[in-house]
């Protein structure tokens, strides 16, 4: 254990890969330092919950700190890493501090991205941090209130609106949560809107919604998203996006709230490396997850390209990064104990993407669940086995309270972020 | 019941005092319309957990709309009113909108006061609404952050200072939470700052804190504050506040926390109504809460004073408020039924203050409590009995959860509210 006491480990980011590998790293003889941009770890899974006000963000958020409290060797920095020198095994901080290190793990993940369309980012909201789910929950629940004293038809179907680009997990949730909240949540608290006042749209580009899935599942979860009056339109290009709502190839779709959930790019520190990279700005790794050159260089879970481009991507799961977060520790002592790295190999337990509060579908292996079931597995495997912090009951205990009460105090606009309806 | 369908009453507030009188006025013979400036109620005894990272602002606010839902006869309009005409009878909003009324109920409370000093408020942060409590937790969680990075002995000294300006129950909720915050919470977090490291300052102008209480009790509170680790320093006037810290007549004490409870003062839309005020901007009002030459309008809560400029103004508390609530109530049904109004009489359940999760002092009757058992009387009093929500054992178990486990995803530090370590 105390054979090295000087391999210093790096680890960029406190998503589920690095905050895994931090933990999974314990009984490593080496000590590490973790630094984030934020101080909390996100349990991105249910951040669709906080964007549509069913969850608060202290719900799904945890303190980095807290959770590595009983790791000693460990060290968090709040920072950002801005640049890293390969070369000279370093990293530096937004603020000039720099750090050395013999093992170094870029796992910062993956951010909104508009394809070239920067412009579209402040009307079309993108979902990946808290302060994004916050600027959704101000714009949906600011609309309701202005539709609440709107006179004009026109407009006030406008504000009603809410549309969702993109037919992936993020864009179905999204899609999802909205048409529940509109439908059971909100109609209910105001005198002159009524459920069927509001719609819900879903448009996607391509012939049919959650692609990754076996047609039967897609069809199965298209249906759900129908059974909460959402409209889904497949095969729909969006053309831009402005503050009037969506052009699309057949006019303007009038809509006051726009979620964008049709396109991630990894963080832009993978550009730092100086290593090539895929068309989603993913670092191309070597088998065993590290760059070409730099076997003491590390990129996981949604910034890293495992198995060269012509392979199909790994999904930007959280099971993914954690898988190989817990490889690469294993890895590191290997080479600590001057034994060959073994090639990374993800085990697939499955995908599932969820639709509302009962709804969801899920592949499991040779099963393929949806509805209710499907809805079951998603709770528990995602509150239960995913969490793995050290007072689990009580995280998932909140979790599951609020989920299941749905809790009002969710639905609060405060005044500092002023989200107005466009 | 549908005797008079067309009385209106316009109640201007969603505290205490707006909420209680919207739903008391439920079995009257009244249509309702209550505006306020947020679209939630907050329960503000505990804003003070909010601030100190203890409970998520999710935790202590309610949609103004939900809480209402079951209230057909009442409107909420989320909105800002800035002129009254009492003559016409009819109050108008920030965005032009006006609305006439038979009865109006003025329920505005109050805000921080910094008595001339505005420059103060930037450094100084006060403590009344959700956007403040986020605005100090930010504050907070940032300096500890700086402090595990400073070198610097006397800089890291500075950021590990936290002072709270006034004597009074915020200041010692505020101290109080901060020394267990500091102590118990947070040092464990971090690798390099020990709990002996926190400083925490309360700083009282007069000749003891708590000024409310008899000295006996007053002494007891400040005896239990010096447990968490707080110096009391009474007889303090502050000359001044600023990105430093505080200056005082012995010199600056430096700090990068600073919060202000040190004055409060009546909404200014007090002055709207055009009746004369006492020296902290409340109205005046008439035995029976109205205002003078206009029985049809009525002032309740943190912005009358009731008993005219002679005599001790009542504490600033939700039960005033909301007895005020029900007894215009009440005189508005009387003064539909013709009959003359009774003058208002404050019923005195007593006063207390909490310091900390199992300190507090309380003066209930003939009984004087300080320590767990007042604290657990507090407990009970806030969770249960002010409440009268809906699904109150849901908000109260909620708040009693989050409160007993200290919910770590409160220490949450936002991008988008930057607030760095002055």
């Amino acid at each position: 254990m105390a054979s090295a006491p000087e391999v210093h480990v790096v680890i960029v980011g406190g998503g589920f890969g690095g905050l895994t590998l931090a933990r999974s790293l314990r009984r490593a003889p080496v000590r590490a330092t973790l630094v984030d941009r934020s101080n909390h770890h996100l349990f991105q899974p249910l951040l669709y919950q906080v964007a549509t006000a069913g969850l608060s963000p202290g719900d799904i958020a945890l303190p980095i700190r807290s959770v590595l409290r009983d790791h000693p060797r460990t060290t968090v920095l709040l920072g950002e890493v801005t640049t890293i020198d390969v070369r000279a095994r370093r990293v530096t901080l937004a603020d000039g501090a720099s750090l050395s290190y013999d093992f170094l793990v870029v796992a910062a993940g993956a951010r909104t991205h508009y394809f070239g369309h920067d412009d579209w980012a402040q009307d079309a909201l993108g979902l990946k941090d808290v302060d994004d789910a916050l600027a959704i929950r101000d714009r949906v629940l600011c609309a309701f209130e202005a539709a609440e004293r709107e006179d004009d038809p026109v407009e006030r179907q406008r504000l009603l609106t809410f549309v969702a680009i993109g037919g992936g997990p993020t864009g179905v949730e999204m899609a999802g949560a909205f048409g529940e909240l509109s439908r059971y949540v909100l109609a209910r608290d105001f005198r002159r809107i009524r459920a069927g006042d509001t719609r819900v749209i879903l448009l996607e580009g391509g012939p049919r919604i959650l692609g990754a899935f076996d047609p039967e599942l897609s069809a199965r979860g298209a249906a759900q998203l129908a059974e909460l009056g959402v409209e889904v339109r497949t095969g729909t290009r969006v053309l831009g996006v402005d503050a009037q709502g969506v052009q699309l190839a057949s006019g303007v779709l009038p809509a006051a709230t726009v979620v964008w959930a049709a396109g991630i790019r990894a963080s832009p520190l993978a550009a730092a490396l100086g290593v090539p990279l895929d068309e989603g700005g993913r670092v191309l790794v070597e088998p065993d997850c590290s760059i070409p050159g730099h076997a003491e260089v590390f990129v996981i879970g949604d910034m890293a390209r495992v198995g060269g481009i012509a392979s199909t991507p790994l999904p930007g799961t959280a099971p993914v990064a954690m898988q190989q977060a817990r490889y690469v520790t294993r890895q590191i002592e290997r080479t600590l104990d001057g034994l060959d790295r073994e090639p990374f190999e993800y085990a697939d337990k499955g995908i599932m993407a969820t639709i509302g509060r009962s709804r969801a579908i899920a592949h499991v292996g040779p099963f393929r669940m949806s509805g209710m079931t499907a809805w079951v597995a998603w709770l528990l495997i995602h509150i239960v086995f995913l969490i793995g912090f050290r007072n689990r009951f009580v995280v998932m205990f909140e979790w599951f309270w609020s989920y299941v009460t749905y809790k009002r105090g969710a639905r609060l606009i405060t005044g500092a972020r002023p989200h107005p309806p466009r």
